[in-house]
Order: C-alpha cells, then sequence, then structure tokens
C-alpha cells in the first residue's frame, strides 16, 4: 500500500489518496454544514439605479406622498365635476377659462396638463375630446364624475408606508416609484466575495484545462449574486493552494479540481493543513469527492474538477452557500415542474443521483446515466432530477420534479 | 381653439394638443408596426466567457472530440476487465503493478488517475476501495464490467457535432462544454443600442423627475439584452429633441415623456418634423399616448412620462422592440400562469387594459383599476393581466392568463 501523508493533517483527516473513500458524508449532512456556516453577510448602501437584483437587507418605506400634492393626472380643463350634472349634447354648460394657479371661481374651468397641482376647487379634469374650447370660454357637452383625471395627495402611497419588505430582490419596476416617493440610497446585502483556486487538471493531463471550469463558476457565481474577488490560476501544488486559501478577503473560497484519490490530489490534503477539512467525499453522483472545510472562519468547498461534476457541486454546495450569503434563497435557482418519467432513470442504492432528463411529449427520460456523458448530457438536458439515496432508480410512469434548466 | 403648429409638419400629422386623441390606432396595429420595424442586427464575436446571456447568431459545432483521447475518469488501477470473471473474496485475482505509459502486459495492472489516457489494452479501471495493493503486486476481489472508469475518444461529443442551435441564449452550463470542445470564440447577435431621450416631465412640474424613468428603463433594457447607448436628460424643448433624436449610433431611439396633449407635449411634433410619426395614440390603458415613428431609418418610441404609463408602454412597444432586434423571444418575458379571477377586473370597451393584480388563494384579484394606482399597484402586484379591448371587465369565476413578475 502506498504511503500516505498524514502526518501534516489533523486527527480526524483521512487521506483517500490510493487507498478510496471508505465513508462518505450523506448529501443531507453535506447541506446541514453549509447551512449552518451560510450567514447572511452585513449590508452596504447602493444607489436606487445600482439596486436592481440585489437583496433588501431592511424594508422601504416612502419618504414623501405621492403623488406630493392634489394632481392632475390627465391634460384638458380642470373644473368643478358638480357643476356639469345633466349637462348633455341639448343642454351644454358655458364656463369662463381662467388661471390654473388660482382657485377656481364658480363656472370657471382652468386649462390644465398632466402632473400639475390641481387648481384650488376643481375635483375633475376634463380630457379635450369631451368639450369645446372657443376663446375666452368652454362648452361642456358631458357630466364628468367627481375625481375624474385627478389624483390626490398621497392616494397611491403616503408617507412612511412600506413600499418593500426586507429581504425582497429590487425589481426594475421598483425603480420608478422608489425614485418617485423620495428615495435615492437602498440598504442591501453585501454580494459574497468568492475566490476561485483553480487546483488544475491532474499533472500533464490537457483533458480540461483550468479555463474550462473557471469561466463557468464566475458565470454560476454571477448568476446567484455573488461577486469573483480574485481567479488563482494553476494552483497544482499544496503550497501553492495553502497560499491562495490563506490570503484574506474572501467571504468563499471555491478550490477546484484536485479532489479525488489520485496521488496528486493535493486539494484536500492543503486544507486540512490549514484549516479544518470537515467532510471529504459525499454519497453522490457526480461530484463524490467534494470536500467541505473552513480555514481561518472561512468556508472552502473542495469541488470537483471533472466539469459536470463541478457543475452539479456548484449547484448543490457552493452556489447554496453564495446564495445564502446574499439572503437568497438557499434551494437551486431553476423552476421546478412535476413530469411523468417515461423511460427509466437508473441510479445507485446509497448514493443520491443527480441526473440529467429531457422532456419528451409531456414525460421526461434520461440523458446518459449520472456517471456517463458528461456535460454534454447537460447541455442537452432541459433539466435535472435527484433520485434520493435509498432508490435504485424511478420506473416509467412515476411523477417527479425536474429542476428546469 | 389654440393654435396648433402643423406647418412644419407631414401631411399625415395631426397635432393632438389641446385637442385630443379622436383616432387611435389598436394595439394590434401598433405591434405589427414594432415587428415590421424590429429586425434582427447583425453577428459579433466574443468570448465564450462572455457570452453568457447572449443570443447565438449561428449554431455552434465541436471543434475536437470530447474526451480527445480514449480516457480514464475515476482514479485506481486500469486493468483487463476479461480477466476479472469469477473472480471473488475466495478467489482473488493476482495483477502485476506495471508502469501507465506502455500497453498493458497480460496479467498486468496499472496506476492511473482520473484525466489521464487509458493505457492501451486496458478497459476498465477499478477503484482504489475494489483491491488490495501491496508492493509490486494487486490483488483484485471482485470482477468489474468492461468499460468501467473509461471514457471512449468522442464518446461525449464529436468533433463537428451541433452543441447548440442557432438562437440559442449561452447558459452558464454551457461555457466548460464549449471550452472542454476547443471553442474559444461565438457569434452572438449584437446588442442593440438604446438611447434615451428624457424629454422630461411638464416645464415647471417636479412630479416626475428626468431620474424617475430613466434608471427603470435602464434596467429593463439590460433585461431584455439590450445596451443603453446614451442618455439625454433635459431634452425638454423641441430643437433638444430633434438634436438628440437626430445625431447617429443609436439602433432604437426612446423618448420619454411629453407624449400627450398638452401644450407643451412637443415629442410627436420633433418626430414629426425630423421623421415620420407613424403611429400616435394607442387604444390602451395605462399608455394611451404612445407614439411610433421613424426618423433615418431607427424606430422611435415616443413613452409617456407617468411612470406606471412608461412601465406598460416599454413592456408591450419599446421591449418588444429590443428583444426582436437582440433575436430574443419578441413576447413578454414573463411566466405565464392560468388564475381564476376572484373580483370583478373592470375595463373599458374598445380599449386594452393591462390591470395589475395580485395572488388570493389560489385565485387573482385586480390592485386599482388600469388608470389608478399608479406604480405603486405594480409594486403592490404580482403581476398583470391584458384585457381585450372588446371586453367590459372579467366576471369572478373566469379564467385568465396572469403574466408573473
Amino acid at each position: 500500500m502506498p504511503a500516505n501523508e498524514e502526518q501534516s493533517c489533523g486527527g480526524q483527516f483521512r487521506d483517500v489518496r490510493q487507498r478510496g473513500f471508505y465513508d462518505r458524508a450523506s448529501v443531507e449532512q453535506a447541506t446541514a454544514w453549509i447551512d449552518a456556516r451560510g450567514g447572511t453577510l452585513a449590508a452596504e448602501v447602493v444607489t436606487v439605479a445600482d439596486a436592481v437584483g440585489r437583496v433588501l437587507a431592511s424594508p422601504v418605506q416612502a419618504k414623501a406622498d405621492l403623488p406630493l400634492f392634489d394632481c392632475v393626472t390627465a391634460d384638458g380643463y380642470a373644473l368643478r365635476s358638480g357643476e356639469t350634472i345633466g349637462t348633455g349634447d341639448y343642454n351644454p354648460l358655458l364656463l369662463a377659462i381662467q388661471d390654473a394657479d388660482s382657485p377656481l371661481l364658480p363656472t370657471s374651468a382652468a386649462l390644465v396638463a398632466a402632473g400639475m397641482p390641481l387648481p384650488g376647487g376643481a375635483d375633475a379634469v376634463l380630457p379635450f375630446e369631451a368639450l369645446r374650447a372657443g376663446g375666452s370660454s368652454l362648452e361642456v357637452c358631458r357630466a364628468v364624475a367627481q375625481g375624474v383625471g385627478v389624483e390626490r395627495k398621497g392616494q397611491q402611497l403616503s408617507a412612511g408606508t412600506t413600499i418593500l419588505d426586507n429581504a425582497r430582490i429590487v425589481h426594475q419596476r421598483h425603480l420608478g416609484l422608489l425614485l418617485a416617493s423620495g428615495i435615492e440610497h437602498l440598504k442591501v446585502v453585501r454580494r459574497p466575495r468568492v475566490r476561485l483556486v483553480i487546483a488544475g487538471p491532474k499533472l500533464g493531463v490537457k483533458h480540461h484545462g483550468p479555463d474550462v471550469d473557471g469561466p463557468m463558476l464566475s458565470a454560476l457565481i454571477a448568476r446567484d449574486g455573488g461577486l469573483v474577488e480574485s481567479v488563482v490560476n494553476r494552483a497544482e501544488r499544496r503550497e501553492v493552494i495553502c497560499r491562495a486559501v490563506n490570503a484574506p478577503g474572501a467571504d468563499i473560497i471555491l478550490v477546484v479540481g484536485r479532489t479525488g484519490t489520485g496521488a496528486d490530489d493535493q486539494a484536500p490534503l492543503a486544507i486540512a493543513e490549514i484549516g479544518e477539512l470537515a467532510i471529504h467525499g459525499v454519497a453522490l453522483r457526480p461530484a463524490g469527492s467534494t470536500g467541505l472545510g473552513l480555514v481561518a472562519g472561512v468556508p472552502v468547498v473542495l469541488i470537483p474538477g471533472e466539469p459536470l461534476a463541478c457543475f452539479c457541486c456548484y449547484e448543490l454546495f457552493a452556489g447554496r452557500l453564495v446564495r445564502r450569503m446574499g439572503a437568497r434563497a438557499p434551494e437551486f435557482p431553476h423552476a421546478v415542474r412535476e413530469a411523468e418519467v417515461r423511460r427509466k432513470i437508473v441510479s445507485v442504492v446509497g448514493l443520491v443521483d443527480l441526473c440529467q432528463v429531457r422532456f419528451v411529449d409531456g414525460g421526461v427520460e434520461p440523458i446518459g446515466s449520472a456517471e456517463s456523458g458528461g456535460l454534454a448530457a447537460a447541455v442537452r438536458a432541459d433539466g435535472f432530477v435527484v433520485i434520493p439515496a435509498p432508490l435504485e432508480g424511478i420506473a416509467p410512469g412515476a411523477r417527479i420534479n425536474v429542476h428546469v434548466y
């Protein structure tokens, strides 16, 4: 049996190199570890325009009434609605046209435009289509109801009203209302800063380079509201991994590649050397060599380098940490759709399987197994299903939840 | 009747200021105008890492086989599966350990790691968990099936295979496969460059400033894959609007505010003066003063300044143009969910109503009418419904499609 370097590691650590995983954590244990460490980050202040997609760190109250004053909402003539009762084509009402700046005199109307303050005494605005104007007088040929073309002070929103609750994600359509009600800045949850340490492919192997997983992970981190703090490429040796993980400045560190049982799978040893490797090996396909640890209080996820395993490990574990710290819903960020299984989905008892599937005739069928097809299967897939560890598969005719890409 | 300035405008143009809209286009006519002008833009080349969220301008084929060679996918010992037939705990197989660089000799095995080329002659890899290694020989205690732990050249993907079809939106999970199959650059549809010309609120009115609609529209344009080319603020006078619209460099121009029937609603006159104002006034609530025109071949949308009208006009018309030019699905970019109406949704015969609604007990109810509540209603809403022009409303119990925010 080859010699293993256990001297530098804590008592709990077990070097799996050239031995294999004899004892894997369950997906539930790994998830619980993530959830215990994924506390919401502190708040920061941003401008309203920069807040789209961010998560609110406190509820938002209107600073001002909206509208700020009794307000005209249509172009036309402001008048007293009561004076128009009984008016019609054969019984027109003649009103004197006056200035909009002074209160309305009896049987008078004032030319107004949407957005202006409503002249005192007026309670409705008649649009141009409904009247005949000529020189200094106006002929009204129909009755108008009180409040038409008018919005009262605070009618949309009064100062102090909660516009958005805590933890809401700011949407494009919120911006107009926030700005209109006097709000210029918002308190939002800080974006998790994620460091990528690309431990790279096996030495001398060009199967998938450092540039395969890195761009994919960067895009997934951005989707989940995280910020890529830095990317350390070619961290192939243990000392380089240690140095990259030890540097301050990140909220989460993802070490990508070199997580398995090969001789140069140094990532688990590096974490055990400088921190605590809590979990190495999860009963999961793909991504069974996933690791979780803490270095100087910062959670570290060891992500397998094989691209499909990297993708699945991110979606299940690393992404959950990013989403939790950023105060987003921790679950998979995909829509869920129930579908009937059309062709047996094969699984292995004792392992959670993530299977790529596609929709066929309203049902769903697997694309390869959890271990075959690689990322090519995930690209052809419409989504994936999670097969619980106790099952050896899902039979045709059963209904299953599909996480839709 | 006040004098109207028609002298500077084309024959078709009708000045609605202080007269009103007597003749509005239907939503269908306005949509058809948009669709006839929203041709897909040309392609540009970007790196794979920058392509997430972009629309492909041509199909993408794998440049190389994936994997590039017969490849090991597990850490362990490569061997001939045929030699393990009949092997068990009471009938172990002894294999000599040899180098992985030379072809496998009979009854031999070679130490390999995932990602390495498969040694010649080997057809399976046994993980460390399934064997006992000692010095120069290996004890195999179980049979292994052919192909386990092995991926054949081109098994995931062969060179020339289409990975992604034309017009697909590039997803985070596509990046790994694209890079692994030798692709570094992609041809994507150019982002529509959108100019915002903020014609501003009515003169002297502070109800909603230039900074209310602008940031909201910028965020919506980004959501739809457009680029804000420039923002021209305080374009209040007709000459300023004309100059801002006439400048080259934009694929789409949105003039925001001053679209109505008030004396200083100069935006329609500006477009009629320097181009063609095809439509002004749409049978729609809100956003009835929407305008559509062409200046030097560039489509111009006149967007009402009132924030809810601005939002609805963008979603229906301006956004459709952005989405079309960028080769995205032109429809509303919201999920659609059918729901039962719980409380009557009031509408006006002859106008399409966009009503803000919220979900209650699995059904749906209106928040204000299409004309009341402003953007505050849209912020409280879970989505909106579109009531066709011929209907005077939707009765309780009817089922309706909700566009979910």
